[in-house]
């Protein structure tokens, strides 16, 4: 019955706060109506848009808090600060206490990292939490971590990202043993991807039966979807998350430009509006917005802050997914099981 | 008179050898007719192409070499076997010697760095060589580097990028004062960057009079054009540069797609091709082609190995526009300039 999961919204994060929190789960209730939400924000600010969605109202818990993480802030004032008693940190806590199966907020990045690991701490097994992104492509989706949670990353590291992310493909996309590729630069010889290297021979040698290692993938494989996970660290990984958006933005950018700078292209944009259409929902960010906080005891998604509430109930929706096919055991089955795989391993060459 | 330019080419490099690279040379020599070639290959390969190509073979010069680097072949394999005689090591060589003013090949990546940096050695001031490309914008066209000549980057280095991507956009973009972003995640206080904060201190407190130093950029930064050159380590670089080549392909291929999906949309397509082909245009990747490799004592060109003789030309061209103005001696002199400064300098915070 995964249906009846309760989700804890931080209703004062996002650029717009309660507007499209509550927006968005009032969007997801229509396809999900047996959900609950325990709704954590300022009340001033919260109760009139929840006494305005009467359904999403019926379906949640509301929570006074007496402070919110701004958007600017920096994560250590706002754990500083916000610790205890922030909608941010009471979302959390819902989830450590198990008052919510998951956390959504679409708040200050930064913060939510920081606030996550102090309130839920990481799962046995995990040196540092991830930041998974699902990454549209031409096939359908692929899981992508690190997107930022973290600079740099040892191969051991990057280990614990691959299995975080296979574990959240399982879940996800349904699969038994998703292909994971670790994302590395063609030029061979270069000096520095010892930590990339190495982690590819951990993965070769442990032969994981929950993760179908197929070696080094470029950036140019992202869009193509060969394989289910990439696994990078979180500067290289974030850089091209940012670019791939950056250029899908670009690109829209020149294509309105030129459907409009002549009579025949705009005649020929009416005629095709309805593959346009279909284009520009292939190319929108909301269907893929939901970053997963992976390698944390509790279900944590970062939604986009500037997202509406279709973006927003998507977060809210991989969320659901994630905390209703068991994201957190499957990972911590399979940590348990490389650690025993480990014993094993060769040093790697 | 840059039109008198002498330019080495690697004949046997890319995916398809003389007939790009000759082909290549014929293009260029339509727009650039006083233009000389030294032309290095294997005799049997490259006299026929040279030959059924009269205005090539009257502006050329050719050497017969008595091996080639395969595309596959490892640098340091290459190296060994391809140095003193390989078609590659050659058209370097004639650089150095001062025979010709450029050498362009659409080899093999690693090896034509390795063999540059053995055969040229790195400017003075100049710790590592750098590949810098040339990424197309919405306003026009940035420099990036380094794309994966390195990985990583101590603050340093990311400071020689810096200066000598300025000075490949004076030379390219006829610019007195480019600005310059340096590649960075938005999520603050994540440990790691401290690489890149250090060389922002030292590039704003150094207060280039060739360099204007505009902060931090993110990777959607990066189409948008809001700088002349963006700075990173090479990981992370040849990351982004890979990944908005594949999101290109991957939206082009949805755009490809929805086009023959309905009649009205194929009528449509009709309709708008004059526009679908100025599309097509901005987004074709021999425009861009020719990335620089920065820091040497020789201008060295980097031609897409898979390009035609279009691409090939457009490679050539920055090749001839970086010798034409003068862009070893400005590096030269902002290095000066910033060893100067470099004394004057607090330590970073």
């Amino acid at each position: 019955m995964p249906d009846t999961l309760t989700i804890s919204l931080d209703a004062m994060g996002g650029d717009h706060g309660p507007d499209v929190v509550l927006g968005g789960a009032r969007v997801v209730l229509e396809r999900k109506p047996h959900l609950r939400f325990e709704v954590f924000g300022e009340e001033d600010a919260v109760m009139p848009v929840l006494e305005s969605l009467p359904d999403v109202n019926a379906a949640s818990t509301f929570h006074n808090c007496e402070t919110s993480v701004a958007m600017d802030e920096k994560p250590s004032q706002a754990l500083r600060r916000g610790r205890k008693k922030s909608g941010m940190w009471k979302a959390l806590e819902a989830v450590k206490e198990g008052q919510a199966d998951v956390c959504v907020s679409a708040g200050n990045t930064g913060a939510l990292m920081a606030m996550s690991k102090f309130c839920l701490r990481t799962q046995p097994g995990i040196t540092r939490p991830s930041m998974a992104a699902i990454w549209p492509t031409l096939v359908g989706e692929s899981i992508v971590l690190d997107v930022g949670a973290n600079v740099g990353a040892d191969a051991d590291q990057l280990l614990e990202f691959a299995v975080a992310g296979a574990a959240m493909a399982r879940a996800l996309f349904d699969l038994d043993r998703p292909s994971v590729g670790l994302l590395n630069i063609g030029v061979e010889e270069v000096k520095g991807q010892e930590a990339v290297r190495e982690a590819g021979t951990m993965l070769r040698q442990a032969n994981f039966s929950n993760l179908d290692y197929r070696g080094f993938v470029e950036g140019d494989e992202l869009g193509k979807g060969g394989v289910d996970v990439v696994v990078t660290e979180g500067f290289s990984g974030n850089i091209a998350l940012k670019t791939a958006e950056g250029t899908a933005k670009q690109i829209a950018a020149y294509l309105r430009a030129a459907m409009e700078r002549t009579l025949f292209a705009r005649l020929g944009y009416l005629l095709a509006k309805q593959a346009f259409n279909q284009l520009r929902e292939k190319m929108d960010p909301r269907r893929s917005n939901g970053a997963v906080m992976l390698g944390l005891n509790g279900v944590v998604i970062k939604s986009h802050g500037s997202t509406d509430a279709e973006g927003f109930a998507a977060a809210i929706e991989v969320g659901h997914d994630m905390a209703a096919n068991g994201l957190l055991s499957k990972i911590e089955r399979d940590l348990e099981s490389f650690s025993e795989i480990r014993l094993n391993l060769e040093p790697a060459t």
